[in-house]
């Protein structure tokens, strides 16, 4: 009854963004630097062995052995809701239970306010430089992207995004990562959250502040979030793939509660509900109170990590490498001299010194070459000893890239304040 | 410097679709009958006595005390791909490790799916009366959404669907359940099943199967999945959350293997990966081999419990109503006479004898009364004592809703064949 030939599928008509979508630099880079044998600073993972397992399973033990209903479908756990809430006042975030909604990990939070605030074609405002992963959940709706600067120091650059406002344009929303900044390791100034919080709130227009990494601070007295300044115009994405672990793939975001209602239909038409199992086992680990402990620890080890990436920085790499001193997050931009091509010094330095890093387009919103000659490391998911051995094989990969000439010409720049900040 | 005078979020601008959404009948529906007291009939729920807890907390734990990386951020798991392909072969179908992407559910699958092939504004073509979730993937994209009515004993009318697509439709998929079709709970003849194979490939559009109730079935032999019948234009969606547990949130489609590749970027953009920990779990619990005899139980109890409910229908309830007899999945349909409006129907019947089901209503993707004088009864997660007093107190309720006026008029209402079929 059936043809015996196979037509092919390749007449099938995808949807239009999908014609037209390319594979992204950053699959490819990822793809490149995934060698068994390769010393990665690429990917922003958290460290597997600072995970908590044997706690987290003996809760999820608990939970199972309690109720078969751990592994039944069910909504919301309140218990885990109020769990967040006590985590948000700790980044001095005042919320209510009602305004906490459970996701699927922080990018299914992304996925779902897009899903409800942009149309297609519509207007966003991010960063030059920023997460890709914001850049792939946008991408289908094929919209306007506008994007601002970002300053080194301070953090995203509030003049022209008013200029952008004033001129008329009416983004679906603001992206923003005020705190360890991905890809750029910054933390943006206090007096510029302001403002754009009273940018946001003067032109009606709601700002997704990107959160994954705000618990992972190494000062004192970390910059307020966003949402701490306005509970209405800013929605907050936060996650326990970096404070506890990403398998689980919980996050949460933070909105008005008439919005977490309206957020409810599009979550379930994304996938049901998120995994209860994931949910019960992470509330019982959270009942034992083990995390303030397990979240200073974390920082503890992280900042020794940055330490070890800073220290080698500032002993092998050439004068006219310039980077940032991250005071939260996972990442460090290296800045290189224009002439250096960072795509290519990648695969340098994975085919003749086995190590990896991310090119710094990979993060550029508009493919206008901007971060073409700068790179971004991260240095949560390796040991101090392997962070130092991976900078110097850096530092070799950056002179034979540089060969004779290139080197010659570092020499005559110079950056002023080029020493770690 | 912030004002204090804060500005209602209601002035916010959301989606275009999001503005004329309204709450789903289902939603209003689900949240009348979750009463704690009410005997319900609702949810398509798995029974959570029968989830293999102690087994899969056995395989939790041995996969996280034998690598820490079990909790880590990982690509799809290959050893569940393998699984996956041998439980495929128990359903007929043929396929590759290649061709099977691993997903969030199988709602995750038909979201991606939706994303990869559906335009805003495009075409769908679905049965008169479908899974609410689909029609939930799809609002979004404000679709031109065409239906084909369904029959009692052979499923989708694909007559009806072969009028369509030779009068110019050309839908961005077909959506179908020809197994345990949820709500009709009826199964797709093999003629047409075949049948609508050949139409997908003769006019070049998908089909999208939906089969999460495929491996409970009642008969020996039950019909091929259409993906058996054809791998180019068949998209297969399947899931463990009705033979193991949903709460592990992991399910899968089976795709050809270069739109598998497209996938991954929609999936990344979702939810960056299924929960590593549900997915090593659960292969570490197939590797077992306790899965077979598991389904067979599975198949055992529902069959008994699908029994409890036509047993007690046909002992309990008027002669005017019709049903069917499911060869597999959890729901029996449930056929009132015209002046029976099952909506007001659900409320007498929560209200005066605790007692709840969802009305047809519910399903119906055009809003045009389709399934007025009909309900979904599912029989999956009661007892059959459950079950059967559950139906004694549904044809009280029928009895107090229709009054004197409407039992005379049943009284000269025949079915003709109105025994269980």
């Amino acid at each position: 009854m059936l043809e015996s030939i196979t037509q092919p599928t390749e007449k099938l008509l995808l949807a239009n963004w999908m014609r037209i979508a390319g594979r992204t630099a950053l699959g490819d880079y990822l793809a490149l630097t995934a060698r068994p044998d390769v010393l990665s600073f690429a990917l922003g993972l958290p460290a597997a062995e600072l995970f908590p397992a044997q706690d987290f399973i003996a809760a999820a033990l608990r939970v199972v052995a309690s109720d078969p209903g751990a592994l039944q479908y069910g909504p919301p756990l309140l218990s885990l809701k109020k769990h967040i809430v006590s985590l948000m006042a700790g980044r001095g975030v005042r919320c209510t239970q009602e305004q906490v909604f459970v996701t699927t990990g922080a990018q299914q939070a992304l996925n779902l306010l897009a899903r409800m605030l942009l149309d297609q074609h519509g207007e966003v405002i991010t960063e030059s430089l920023t997460y890709p992963g914001l850049q792939q959940v946008i991408e289908p709706y094929q919209p306007r992207l506008l994007s601002v600067p970002t300053d080194a120091k301070t953090g995203m650059d509030v003049d022209a995004l008013e200029a952008l406002l004033a001129g008329g344009a009416r983004p679906a929303f603001i992206y923003a990562i005020p705190s360890g900044h991905n890809p750029l390791g910054i933390e943006m100034s206090a007096a510029k959250r302001h403002r754009l919080v009273e940018l946001a709130k003067s032109y009606g227009v709601p700002i997704i502040e990107d959160d994954p990494y705000g618990h992972i601070y190494y000062g004192d007295s970390p910059p307020l979030p966003l949402r701490a300044l306005d509970e209405q115009w800013v929605f907050y994405t936060g996650s326990f793939s970096k404070i506890l672990a990403p398998a689980l793939r919980v996050g949460w975001t933070i909105v008005p509660e008439w919005l977490a209602h309206k957020l409810s239909n599009v979550k379930e038409a994304s996938d049901l509900n998120t995994a209860t199992f994931s949910q019960r086992a992470l509330s019982g680990y959270l009942d034992t109170g083990a995390l303030p402990a397990h979240l200073a620890s974390l920082r503890r080890e992280y900042k020794s990590r940055r330490d070890a990436m800073l220290g080698a920085l500032a002993e092998y790499l050439p004068f006219e490498a310039e980077w940032n001193e991250p005071l939260s997050g996972f990442f460090i931009w290296l800045k290189l001299p224009e002439s250096v091509d960072t795509d290519a010094l990648l695969r340098e330095a994975v085919e003749s010194e086995r190590v990896a890093f991310v090119p710094g387009m990979a993060f550029a919103v508009n493919n206008d070459g901007t971060g073409g000659n700068c790179l971004r490391l991260s240095y949560s998911n390796c040991s101090p000893q392997k962070i130092e051995e991976g900078i110097i094989r850096l530092a070799r990969a950056l002179n034979i890239a540089s060969g004779a000439s290139a080197v010659s010409h570092w020499a005559c720049i110079t950056y002023p304040g080029r020493s770690p900040q």
